[in-house]
């Protein structure tokens, strides 16, 4: 196919190189004239079968482009959006809110067919010189799917060059996504960002904190506008989610003021416990879904994914988890 | 030195292997059977220089010492130390709350000279078959240093055997040490059950989580009698840092409801993730600090640690950070 991907940075770059890999045509751009010189020396340094292009103009990367991925952050979305205007070609995005994007392209670009997709990869790092053509091997990738909205020939050529990439393609509307990105993705780094900001104004507490306060803190290190503009473009949702984790704090809270607090905290955590032991779910039973909106959404809703898409049998190769919600 | 290590799980085990590597000679007891079968096996099969021993009664671990380390669990420790009783050298332990032991230690062992200890290493496993003599190394381990009631030379032997471990020793009193714990290392055991919590009831949200959500709840899966017996044996300085945590997540909260989010996150957020961008402190400047308890408390409230004692020259070599509390 060929591809043009707006927006070289972590994401947007491993998305280049992953699909030039795969042997697509794909033309980069970004807007910052230095991440261009790089990811032009990168690309043409690449092995000739992954060889791709980095335009110095968004039009000239589109010209040809049968499919734009959009890998900008959210807030430079707009402009990005006016200048594709007229374009009729397949437009998806990689951004970490789908409800506020779907909106954008309706109002923005209404000639476009617009499929929303979240690769759930990431790392505190971020740029161009981060990007890593086998980031998205295995991680969960969320193809928007609308009822009434979205062509589904449209959304099963994005399952066919996702799954080609090794992820998982997870289908959900953009409203279940968002909510569920909230809990998953978004709190976490407010949780993250609450706990570093009460060791860090004590030098003891900072000198004895270890693995429990690395890895609870590591996605606090991320720009503070990165996660200002993934949480704040999705308020609704996480604050939902946020009121959610607030009251099993509260309920914790609670506890430590029994008379016997570790009697009172012990079934308030073992669930957790038995969660957090039985997450990731790595398998599941390998099932074929037919080529529908509602069948696959109801996959996705089951915690499924799809691995591969079978145009002879117009099937989809899927999962099915055998746990529900990390519970055996 | 002739020590008892009593409890031989991940910290008694990893415990007993450092020491007897380092040296000494070690009799180590667990009150477990199959424990102290599976230890002496591992202890026997250890290169004759770091042999040990594992005694079938805990009488016999401690007819010879010179120093008990304990390293049973909270709950556990009121019958270890009846059967302690007429002990009169010296006693650590490695508990994660140092307050209530130290009051335990003064009603039940009061002939004993008592110095906490706290190393801040573990793993999420547990038990014997988790030890790793080298578990210690580059750890912070705090030694309770009491004004007017620990002896310093009994400090100071354990801030010999500790500092040759590998570990950096954090001079603190037991209520300083409480404090610190409790936010960084108390509080994000519940920051993790609570956000498991959150997407575990949800299959899409379990099967979208990523990297934040692996990292901020690793934790968690850790057995709750465990985080119940921590926690709930630190409730009061617990409840105070949970408290401040929930007053920073209160104020994200509303952030999330002002007409642009975003722009009300990120004043919020900037300075966690510079704190954090500079946290581990590494490095800092090595000093000289006197024998004698003020000074070296102030080098732990200062985020210091101590990695030698030079008895000729009666100075402790220290590392002094040039960060406050995380912060360039």
């Amino acid at each position: 196919m060929d591809v043009a991907v707006i927006g070289l940075g972590l994401i947007g770059g491993s998305l280049a190189q992953a699909l030039a890999t795969g042997g697509h045509a794909v033309v980069g751009f970004d807007a910052d004239p230095a991440t261009r010189g790089t990811a032009r020396t990168a690309a043409a340094q690449a092995p000739a079968r992954a060889r791709w292009q980095v335009a110095g103009r968004l039009r000239d990367a589109i010209a040809h482009a049968e499919l734009v991925a959009l890998a900008v952050p959210l807030p430079a979305l707009p402009p990005v959006l006016t200048e594709l205007t007229g374009y009729d070609g397949l437009v998806t995005d990689v951004t970490s809110v789908k409800g506020p994007i779907r909106e954008l392209l309706r109002q923005q670009l209404p000639t476009a067919a617009y499929v929303g997709g979240h690769p759930m990869a990431g790392k505190e790092t971020s740029g161009f010189a981060a990007a890593d053509p086998d980031l998205f091997t295995g991680c969960a990738w969320v193809l928007c799917l609308e009822p009434r909205e979205t062509a589904l020939p449209d959304w099963l050529t994005l399952a066919r060059l996702v799954t080609a990439l090794g992820a998982r393609v997870v289908p959900a509307t953009s409203a279940e996504h968002d909510r569920a990105v909230a809990a998953a993705s978004h709190v976490p780094h407010l949780l993250a960002a609450a706990l570093t900001t009460a060791v860090a104004g004590d030098p003891l507490a900072a000198a004895l904190a270890a693995g429990s306060f690395r890895d609870g803190t590591r996605v606090a290190a991320t720009r503070p506008e990165l996660i200002a503009a993934m949480c704040g473009g999705n308020a609704t949702a996480v604050g939902t989610a946020l009121d959610g984790v607030l009251k099993t704090l509260a309920e914790l809270r609670a506890a430590l003021d029994e008379p016997d607090p570790a009697t009172a905290l012990r079934p308030l955590l073992a669930p957790a416990s038995a969660a957090r032991a039985a997450w990731p779910v790595a398998t599941g039973t390998a099932v074929e879904v037919p080529w529908h909106a509602d069948a696959l959404l109801e996959l996705g809703r089951a915690g499924g994914w799809v691995t591969g898409v079978d145009d002879e049998r117009r099937v989809l190769r899927a999962v099915r988890p055998e746990t529900v919600g990390g519970r055996p």
